[in-house]
Formats: C-alpha cells, sequence, structure tokens
C-alpha cells in the first residue's frame, strides 16, 4: 500500500458520535462533549480494516508475550520517518495503554523518591506517583506565564529535595507545547546532575502542527542511560479502546530489568491493539496528513471564534494536540467547565482535574468539525460572557 | 436470542489453529502445542459477531470509565443461572484481566503482610505477590497427597506468621480440583481468625466438569467483609486478548476504597473485551453446553489413554477445567517437559513454572480435538517410557 496517499477525514454526525465514541459522547442531549481527548472523525480506514480482518480470522487469543518483533520495526520505521530519529527495535516493547507503560517504566526502573509531575498536567496521571508509592511533587505552570516552560531552577530544586523522576509530557497535554531540543537539553543538564530519571509520554507526538517539529526526548543525546519513552498510536488514530502502547527503552541493563520481571508486571495489551498499531504505523502516513491538516485548520478558527466572541480569552499558541487551554478567568467564573455546562451546554474538562487549586481555566478539545467548534465557541460566549 | 440452544464446538485445523492462536501455535512446525490455557475450538460465533458488530460500528475509543451497569447485570445474570447465585451489580467492576484485577485488590484492599500462594499455582501469578510489593508465601501441595487440598494448619502458620492474603485459586489451575461448600468454610474460618483476605480467582468457575459443582467463595457465609473475586468469560470463551474481566467486590467500604484511587489504578480494560463478555454472560449458554460436554469426554479419553500408554503416570481426577497435571516421575525424567518436546515434539507446560524446585511433572493442555489428544499421549509415551 503506498502510505503516503492521502485519505480524508470523515466528520461523525451527532448521531454516529453517539454511536462511535460512548465515553465522549456519553452525554445529555442537546450538550455537545469537547473534554476527553478522542476526535468526532471516523477511524482511518486502512486501520480499522487491519483490526476487522483479524477478527474475520477469529484471532481473539493471547498476543505473542513480551518482544514483538514486528511491531517494534513498524515503529521503528515510523519514528524515522516522522521524526528523523529511531530507536533500535530491540528498545520497543508492547505495554496495555500509555499510562500502564509509565507506571511499569516507574516501578521497575526509578528509584523511590518522588515524581515530579508538571502541572496543568494529564489528568488521568495525576495520581499515578501514588499508584507506585512514590510522593508526588509538582512542578506549576504560573497561569500568567506568557509561555509554557518547565522551570529548570524549580526542577533542579525538587531533584536537590530528593524527587527522582520526571514524568515529562511532550508535546504537552494540555499545555499544547512541542519542547525544542535546546529546551530538551536543559532538562537533560538538571537531570543528569542529580542522578535522577525521565519518563517521556510522547503519545502526542504524531499531532505536532506546522510550525513546530518534535524532537524525541531519546534523540538528545545523553539520555538513553536514564530515561524511557512511552508511545503510541492510539491517540493519532483514535483507537484508544484498543489497547496497545509501546515502552522504548534504549538502555540494555534498564531492559534486563524489566524482562526480569514477573509477566504479571506487564501483559495485558491486546493482539487488537498490537494490529492497530502496526496498520498505523506501517500505513498510516496519507490519513494522518490529512488529519494534522485539519487539525491546523481548527487551530486558526478556534483563535477567530475566540477572538470575535472571547476576546478576554487568553490562549498560548497551541503547537501540538487538539486540545486547547483557555484561560477565562478575566471573565469571572471560578468554575469555568461548570458554567459552560450549564449555561452553556457544552462540556469541557475543568482545570482542577489537571492543577488542583486553580480556577478559571478549560480544556477544550478542538478536534471535530469546524460547524461543532463555531457552535462551541458561541455557547461558551453565552456562558461565559 | 434463545440462550439454550445448543451450537458446536468446532475444532482447528492445524493451519486454523496456527492462524487463531499465535501465542499457542506458534511452535516448530511438527510440534503439538498442548500448554499455554487455550483451546484448539473456533471462537463461539455469537461471541465473534458481537465484537465485530461493535468494529463495524467503528468503535475503537476509550470504554465508559468505572462501573458498565450493563456488565454488570450480564454478569450477575450468568452467576445466578450457573451458580446459584449472584453477586449484587453494584459489586462487579471491570478490570482488563483477572491477574491485574487480583493486583488491584491485593494494592488497594490487603494489608502489607505476605501473600499466601497455594502451588503448583498459575504460573502468571508467580512473582505477582512482589509485583505489589509484598513476600510470597508458598502453600505447597506435596506431589504425593492423594487429594489436592489447601492445608489448614499450614494456612493457620503462614497468617499467624504475618501473612494477610491468600490468593485462592478455585476451581484450582493446575490442580483440577473444584473445592467443596465445607472446605470453603475451612478456609473462611481460619482467614477470619486472623483477620486477613481473600482474592479468589475464578476464571475456570464455568468450566467445571460434570460431577462437581462450582461454589463462589462469594457465596460462602461470613466472607463478603474480606473477601472479593476476579472472574471472567474470557478463559470458558477462548477470547483472552480481547481484554476484559471482572473484579467482585461485595463489600461497600471496599469500593468505596477502589473508587477513590486514581483511576490509573485500573483503567485499562478493553470495551471490545466488555462486549465479548456481555455476549458471552447472555448468549453463551448454549456454546458453553457443548464445550463442558466435550471437554467431559476429553477427560475421559485422557483417562484411557493414559491407561493403555503411560500407566504409571499419576494424575488425580480432574473435576474442573481442561489442564490436567500430570506426574510422570515414575518414567524417571526430571524435565519431563523438555523430554515431551525434544523426543516428543509435544509442547506441554513444566512442573517448574508451577512449582519451583519439582520435577518429573507437567500440565497437559486438553482442549483440542479427540485426535491431537490421542496422537499426544502416544508422543508422551514415546518420549518417556
Amino acid at each position: 500500500m503506498d502510505t503516503t496517499a492521502r485519505r480524508p477525514i470523515v466528520d461523525l454526525t451527532d448521531a454516529e458520535a453517539r454511536l462511535k465514541l460512548p465515553l465522549k459522547w456519553g452525554v445529555p442531549e442537546g450538550v455537545i462533549p469537547a473534554w476527553v481527548a478522542e476526535m468526532d472523525y471516523a477511524v482511518d480506514p486502512v486501520v480499522l480494516e487491519a483490526v476487522q480482518r483479524m477478527l474475520a480470522d477469529g484471532i481473539t487469543g493471547y498476543p505473542i508475550f513480551g518482544w514483538d518483533v514486528d511491531l517494534a520495526e513498524s515503529y521503528a520505521g515510523w519514528s524515522e520517518r516522522h521524526f528523523g530519529w529511531a530507536p533500535e527495535p530491540a528498545a520497543v516493547h508492547p505495554v496495555v495503554d500509555v499510562t500502564a507503560g509509565v507506571r511499569v517504566a516507574i516501578d521497575v526502573l526509578s528509584g523511590p523518591g518522588g515524581v515530579v509531575f508538571p502541572t496543568p498536567g494529564y489528568n488521568a496521571q495525576h495520581g499515578l506517583a501514588q499508584v507506585t508509592g512514590r510522593e508526588e511533587l509538582l512542578l506549576e505552570l504560573p497561569t500568567s506565564a506568557e509561555r509554557a516552560e518547565i522551570d529548570l531552577d524549580r526542577l533542579d530544586r525538587l531533584f536537590a529535595a530528593g524527587a527522582q523522576t520526571l514524568l515529562l509530557t511532550q508535546p504537552h497535554n494540555p499545555w499544547g507545547r512541542v519542547f525544542s531540543r535546546a529546551e530538551l537539553e536543559g532538562i537533560r543538564d538538571v537531570v543528569v546532575r542529580h542522578g535522577a530519571r525521565v519518563v517521556s509520554d510522547e503519545i502526542h507526538a504524531p499531532l505536532v502542527l506546522p510550525g513546530a517539529e518534535h524532537v524525541s526526548y531519546l534523540s538528545v543525546e545523553g539520555t538513553h542511560d536514564h530515561a524511557v519513552a512511552v508511545v503510541a498510536a492510539s491517540k493519532a488514530f483514535n483507537t484508544a479502546g484498543l489497547r496497545c502502547a509501546q515502552l522504548v527503552v534504549p538502555d540494555t541493563a534498564a531492559r534486563k530489568r524489566l524482562a526480569d520481571q514477573p509477566m504479571s508486571r506487564n501483559d495485558s495489551y491486546s493482539p487488537l491493539g498490537v494490529t492497530a498499531a502496526r496498520a498505523a504505523y506501517d500505513h498510516g502516513d496519507g490519513w494522518l496528513a490529512s488529519l494534522v491538516e485539519r487539525l491546523d485548520q481548527q487551530r486558526t478558527l478556534l483563535g477567530e471564534l475566540l477572538a470575535t466572541h472571547l476576546p478576554e480569552v487568553r490562549m498560548r499558541p497551541l503547537e501540538a494536540t487538539y486540545l486547547a487551554w483557555l484561560d477565562a478567568s478575566a471573565y469571572g467564573h471560578d468554575d469555568a467547565a461548570a458554567v459552560a455546562l450549564q449555561r452553556g451546554r457544552v462540556m469541557v474538562s475543568s482545570c482542577t482535574s489537571f492543577a488542583p487549586g486553580t480556577t478559571g481555566q478549560v480544556r477544550l478539545n478542538v478536534a471535530t468539525s469546524p460547524g461543532r467548534l463555531t457552535e462551541i465557541v458561541e455557547r461558551l460566549a453565552g456562558a461565559w460572557r
């Protein structure tokens, strides 16, 4: 198959979205959902067909346990084409999902010290430090910050005080930031100074928008002995339910420690998820290009809509992901998400789940049709103003 | 649909099995696999079609998070019909697989003391105590024991010495035992005396063979405040790769503790697995009846084949599961599984992975065709005698 052949992004009708996205669209009739990170687009038919073929063949049993050479090579090829860098296939191991991959990496490879979690941070990973028996140390991005950056001085102090792991999310959700190589080198220097570790959640790497470029933390010199990355096709290809992500472990000693674990540490990934990931990595370029084009358009549209309807909303440049972080505090609502739902019938994500104790901000999912995004912002304006 | 309408068990040819069961049949050409617990039968078409319908609808995203009322009610109905007892639906929660369910139950509900693990025990759960940060305490069944039973005196001593959890597998794999109500009451009494907890892995409950009857540990009086069960349709219906089991938590305080956990503790189950489980629970009775009939025949055939070809092999009565535990030590091979593979070209599971330090025993998977089982035992005889 010609992986570069373009396939169009197909918008779902409300009825289709309610059927296909039961979590996101499990909202009361009349509410537009713009919360959880799923897209209102049909799944790439090439990916869907690969999984359907598997079921047509009656394959419902265990996957090959442990390292899967085909999956590893597919990811390496994708990484090379998209990011100009690739791990050796032996470094790439299946896990059930990205958060589970972060968990196993911390459990097995990190010291017992605290986990630094930059906030606002991915809500599903709040509490992950606790799950691994470690202290969660928030590295807070002030609402007032002009640019969303990791505060290296504060990171340095947290490591000096005993933290041993940085949970890096990059591209960052919900900051929308793509960290530059220079920024990553700065992080590396602090980490190395303290002998700490990095777990780099790069699930949004395929969703870097025009103007920015994804740099894998592992492509930065001097990171292999202290870092792993967790990657997946599932976010870009809307297949979270199929259950496969990949843990990239460049260091052979770390690989050995993982291999020596009881299998119950990491044996829950689904063979259907493996197949979906391989199809996306091998044949998904042509669909992804259309998706990124669409998300770029949505980003532009969002900027125009905010300028027109909600000029006091503050939003830093969205460099990646389809998740915009809006500071609506100028409109005076502490729980802006609740007001959006009650008055505007739009479900966005509240800032409190990403940054405890904050107010006036929301995460808005723009991966929908232009018409729905327009309606969403108009409703938000009606609710907040 | 009439859930009682019989559907036949369809044997897979070698070529079909190689396609459909990539783990079990990932053996060199000419080797017959009789190791991992998967069956050489086609999946119940009713279950398969339910999952296929879901993909035809393009449903690949997140499941509903947390409690799923439909799944819970489907399991409760199944449990009532098959076991004469059912938890309230509010007790039934999805997990990605049984071992993950055991893990979360120990992590969240058990004290920090050791985990008692009767051996020979399910190999994938060896080391699970370590994964939860607890000591693994083996409760060994002597090879010479006439009947496979939990030694209550030894259990009592282990609890007295600080153990706080019993990992009960019942029906037991690989003992093949179905514990009676009286036996379970005896276990309960010891557990209650020490204020310990029980995690009851009941994945094989649907595979109790004629002559025995499954008693859920939770149906025994006085167990709800100290026990959970982990159940699944995936073993009986050959759908391990679809990734859903259920944690049954009858105690409301325990449910609250689980609900208060960060979502990353348990959010990896697949919606496809949920659908497969529901289809099995709602519509699988007619297929399961045929399966149990077939496994009963395979059990009888195995007895005849052993009497003819391997009269010195010792095997306790197989009351449930399709996994026979054979003591072949009379034939003088320490690593009987290795000899079976090298000389007989049959892959069985070695006793060492179920009971460290033991010799001369193997676990044999009989869920195949009568022809293949005959060939397997003939090959074992050629290898061992």
